[in-house]
């Protein structure tokens, strides 16, 4: 784990969220704005993304373990590598970050501050897209962390960066980013409504990956 | 090689294969439905293609050596890097893998599981494409194994993210995947009618590769 | 710090902004030129940034540091990293190095050398934002020096390629590169009556960075 | 320098050249008739090559240099690193790649083999403009050598990724390069009456990148 004190950790993964969330947000706003092209603007809303979860994972990691998500924790959690205790107070402060990320982007552009979320993401397709990218985005963090550790920042913008297209749902992947998204009516929203399926499909996924690449990652040394 | 039994080698595989196609055909789909300019589309499609396979050859690479690919396996057992028995084994959790990759990526788009392409990719232009596309891809993962063994993920990727654009055919320059492209109806679909032409011109191309390579790389001691 | 002697020391500031700013204004006038898309001409100006700016940071880096931005030296300065009395001199080469950037970029573009923008960028919306990119700028430096030093060049690159999208000003983060802005009627000009309220806006989002993160990388050892 | 013989240090900057000049022609072609929008045709052609490039340095580098680019090669002859009398064998091996590279580029997109290009690109600006390129191009590979020896291919790939847009060209910055594009009359084409101004700008560029960096990076030690 990481000496770096709780206060610390948790203001590392309330950050951490806060910016993911706030380029997330922000450049869904700047991207839609600027293209009538929806593959355009989802570039431009996929390459800022994939790009700062490599900077804030290289930078937060040392600290919190950069999470910045709580299916994530709970995959950590399960598998005990997150104290359980630890788990309520990563949760809230990714919360909390992620939904002050919103409301900078929103600040930055000049909107409203608080708004919801009008557009529907859901049904059995959408879930199960979102266990599918929740499901590998706990696999590749743990077979980086097994493999190549140092890689880890660069495995997650990358991952990212593939399931924003090859998912049906733009692979939120993530409850603290999904329900900040909640918090705007803009190119990357979610209807609050919507919320309970996206969740629950993520948390899943997660430990569903902690079991199958437990047994897959476990046997043998590599010879690294 | 390495120290993982045959089961999970053969897990890794498949899942890799799976997940690549998964992106392949997912990405595709979600870029062809957002975008009427075909070159926007294929950025949605390449980017994405690009980015999954350093994430996938990183952590399944120390596992099964994370070919993914029935012409690559074919060149390691030309090579004697891979024993001929298990080179059978390999391909067909290959194709297995890559199959339900396409029909994960149906389901999470709301699509028919079961389609057949109808997509005409055929004639020496595009077989002579194929050739070049896996000569391409086998040589760079030689040379890359030989100077640069970490660097080989970010080769591949690479590598393929320009042979989608420089070869004719977008470079599949892979059986497991062809065939499993030829299960969707969509924007990366091939006909079943044309899988023999790229097959063939694959294995052409990767074990001409493994010749030329083992001459151009075989002499001295590089001072790295 | 570095063992080169100031005259090439300021070289390397100077040519380093040069370049940089060369590579912002020329880009702009190439993407504008050729899109009627602005997000098409925004990604051909946010790829060619990021990626020039990990090139640069890498070979300048251990000559000068590689700041190219007056904000990142005061920030520097203020944590005793940066002698106050080097101060001065680097942003004197910061700002000519940058202004003689964006007159390379206009020789190159066959268009008149000195020009005057007519882009308005003002207002406390902007202000905010260009505090965010500064603040997340000068905070994602410090993390990546106190923990992985050598990726420092890549953090910059792809926060710049994240913050150009997320940022409601495009990220100008930099009150040279601001500067030279003002002396281009282009894509990526600044009018230079509203290049107060940037500049103060990023010297205080860098100084703000260096106090926060001054407490949060501050404990402990981190284990890598 | 290398320990291979001169015949594989030809046939790899025969290859390698050729591999590089079919994917700028190649993704040229595919790029341009996929959009109409020629700014997304120049990322549909900057990618792929950026991409390739960092590929074909790392596995032909510790074989040849992986130089592709008489200019280049130019520079290492007047820095005494290539010996005089490799220069001309490395130049003739590089035009031959080159137009070969070309060549295959037509046989896969099923176009004439022979052609000549009729797009022009001539005048001070553009001159000027590859003046720039080369000059900056030969000072990152030495500044990469001098301070990153490993990271010298994606220093390459990143500069050239933004020298497309930041020089009114499009930095060729290459003149085996260029005489290869004169042989296609599609995207990527120069006039053969066009190819002298190019080449004379890009050498002189090349030279002067050795004496300023001769100097710049010189003196004391660094202390990484």
């Amino acid at each position: 784990m990481t000496q770096f004190d709780m206060p610390r950790r948790l203001a590392a993964e309330a950050l951490g969220t806060g910016l993911l969330v706030c380029t997330v947000v922000g450049s869904g706003i700047m991207a839609d704005k600027l293209s009538d092209d929806v593959a355009v603007s989802l570039l431009g809303n996929t390459i800022p993304t994939g790009a700062i979860l490599v900077v804030l994972i290289m930078i937060f990691g040392p600290i919190s373990g950069a999470h910045f998500n709580p299916a994530v924790s709970l995959g950590f959690a399960f598998k005990r590598d997150l104290p359980w205790s630890a788990f309520g107070p990563y949760v809230i402060a990714q919360i909390i970050g992620g939904i002050l990320g919103t409301f900078v982007a929103h600040l930055m552009f000049d909107l409203s501050v608080l708004q919801a979320s009008t557009t529907v993401r859901t049904g059995g397709a959408q879930w199960f897209a979102e266990w599918v990218a929740a499901f590998g985005l706990m696999g590749i963090i743990l077979g980086g962390i097994r493999f190549r550790a140092d890689a880890v920042p660069w495995l997650v913008g990358l991952y990212i960066t593939a399931a924003y297209w090859f998912t049906a749902s733009t692979s939120f992947a993530n409850p603290a980013v999904a329900i900040a998204r909640a918090f705007t009516d803009t190119f990357s929203g979610i209807r609050p409504v919507d919320l309970p399926g996206f969740i629950i499909a993520e948390c899943i996924g997660a430990v569903c990956a902690v079991v199958l690449f437990g047994w897959l990652l476990a046997p043998g040394d590599d010879k690294r």
